[in-house]
């Protein structure tokens, strides 16, 4: 950020007062343009057991598979959003059902949201942001080309309590691996949910 | 948004090739500023019984009760945010717990969350942006001088679980009350969860 987007002025970082974080400050009109993290929220489509994968047409990860997922719109529901960034991505519609994993991921100042879904129909195509779209079982899953960390560890989750036969919500945080040795890349902790009354 | 952040030239907004929605789109370098709903994370601090509310010092809503909570900043996870929020606004420290209450509001593009938290010794004290902190019980909190509608039936619903002796998480989408006539503002669902083995 080199301007202010209010009034064209150059922006400096420095930290306001009353504030103890670097901001980007207009030199000229005084505003402080904050940035916070980004919220990406996708879903697992099932269909007669099988899920539901795209490989991406896009960078970052051209060529890699992953969950339909993207970033939120202003206006928009987290599950609005999974619903669209699957029917863009995959031409597919779906029923959200309950949220299954939801990280943090501070490095990337991200939050993923994976919700549970159920394709409405056996109708899939790539979108524009896809290469091909295709139904797995857990032995087809192509698990050295998955995209991004979070969509590898919320597969593993989701096909464990498959085989488990329980319904679970996983939350926590996905770390950088370059913290102390030993530190834990993925702390994250689980709970056992049914739907209530 | 009148100047690009990048060049300083004016910003139009357009519909970028191969989107389908307004964005602001500098007309000198043609950079696309994406805007994004931003992340509210808080607590319900609890005490012997009791919870820790702040008066709110700042605008909007100067004088009226809340939860601590505000915006992630980047870099930062979601209970991170929660518990530093919390030393902000009452100078309390927390040990974080489950996810309690998770909405998005997509007429102010926000998403909610508010996490059960432990106040880990009996002291607290009003932070900058709070007039005063003080710990309440069920009976004794001032409901018609509660913040925000996510605050207050976050309390709602946290008051009537204690008294059911149930632990539930709720998610759902709280809407502005001008769609059609009978549209639930809160539209909220329920699921009982469990600690993981």
């Amino acid at each position: 950020m080199k301007f202010c987007s209010e009034c064209g002025g150059s922006i400096s970082q420095i930290v306001p007062e009353g504030d103890d974080r670097l901001r980007h400050v207009c030199q000229q009109c005084g505003f402080i343009h904050y940035q916070n993290p980004k919220v990406v929220a996708g879903c697992i489509p099932e269909w007669e057991g099988q899920i539901l994968l795209c490989r991406r047409a896009i960078e970052p990860r051209h060529g890699y598979w992953t969950l339909p997922a993207g970033y939120m719109e202003n206006g928009e529901t987290t599950t609005t959003c999974a619903a669209r960034e699957t029917l863009e991505e995959a031409c597919a519609q779906v029923e959200i059902g309950p949220l299954f994993s939801f990280f943090s991921i501070p490095h990337i100042s991200q939050i993923y949201l994976i919700y549970r879904g159920k394709l409405l129909k056996e109708e899939y195509a790539p979108g524009y942001e896809s290469l091909e779209v295709g139904l797995f079982d857990a032995k087809d899953i192509p698990w050295d080309e998955l995209a991004f960390p979070a969509i590898s560890k919320t597969l593993e989750l989701y096909w464990q309590d498959r085989a488990d036969h329980r319904t679970r919500v996983y939350s926590g945080d996905i770390l950088r691996r370059d913290g102390k040795p030993g530190d834990p890349r993925f702390r994250i902790s689980a709970q056992d949910i049914s739907n209530a009354d």
